[in-house]
């Protein structure tokens, strides 16, 4: 058995404060969206399809921006369409496949929630922390993100 | 509509870095257990129940404990106990329900699987931060815990 290198107390309760905190804020941030019939799932679509120009991504792009698998995304996509929040269209001039685009309601959506939405982020989160701790989180996860990045990439 | 109070350009970037770290380590973390025929969630179980007097936990405890309902706990133990991994026992001495309880294969996975997953948390999270960064990690999750905890028991 090769040495553990068991993690020090401190980052025991690091550990684990993130993750109760990341599950009990998904839980907390789902509830608030569950008044506008959305998950936090279908928020972050709505958030990258909204930011991409003609509000439109390759499915491809999209598993891949909201870090989830092309079956898994397939079926969230799936519900989003029978709302009517987002509908698939074939590329014309390649074949790389489907783009997911908003539409109309879908574009409608995102302007009445995104600043509920934003405001429970305040709420139970960015007002919690102080400008420093507010730079520290952003440099410790954009470190992770790069590593795991670089990992995914390399195999 | 109310003032959305949106999040500065720094406060966008850390919450959105939040988000993303979690779901690919989380998805990391998923893989590398998988090898062991567990789940991040397992783990946590088994995390849990190790650490209890008796290796047992009342149901409704162990879905405190990992922020997550009866019904979805309930399904993800009877998968577990058909795997071996844990036993369901009704309590004698009073009507509270019931007990998850880890088995010897149980414990013996445990001992077997922690020093790997305590290794991927190490080279994918706590080793990527200095000292001072697990300690702020520590105070703003911890807060942000707290926070929502006494927004649930306010209710």
């Amino acid at each position: 058995m090769k040495d553990p290198g068991w993690l020090t107390p401190q980052e025991q309760r690091a550990w684990r404060a993130h993750l109760a905190a990341h599950r009990l804020l998904s839980h907390q941030l789902d509830r608030e969206l569950q008044v506008f019939g959305l998950s936090l799932n279908d928020y972050e679509i709505l958030v990258n399809l909204s930011e991409s120009p003609e509000h439109r991504m390759r499915m491809s792009e999209l598993a891949d921006a909201t870090v989830q698998s092309r079956s898994r995304l397939s079926h969230q996509i799936s519900r989003m369409e029978a709302d009517g929040l987002v509908a698939r269209e074939d590329c014309e001039d390649d074949r790389r496949g489907t783009f997911a685009v908003l539409t109309d309601l879908g574009w409608e959506t995102m302007q009445r929630v995104a600043p509920e939405h934003v405001a429970s982020v305040r709420e139970h989160f960015v007002d919690l922390l102080t400008p420093e701790q507010v730079a520290t989180i952003e440099e410790v996860y954009t470190g992770v993100v790069e590593h795991l990045h670089t990992l995914r990439s390399a195999k």
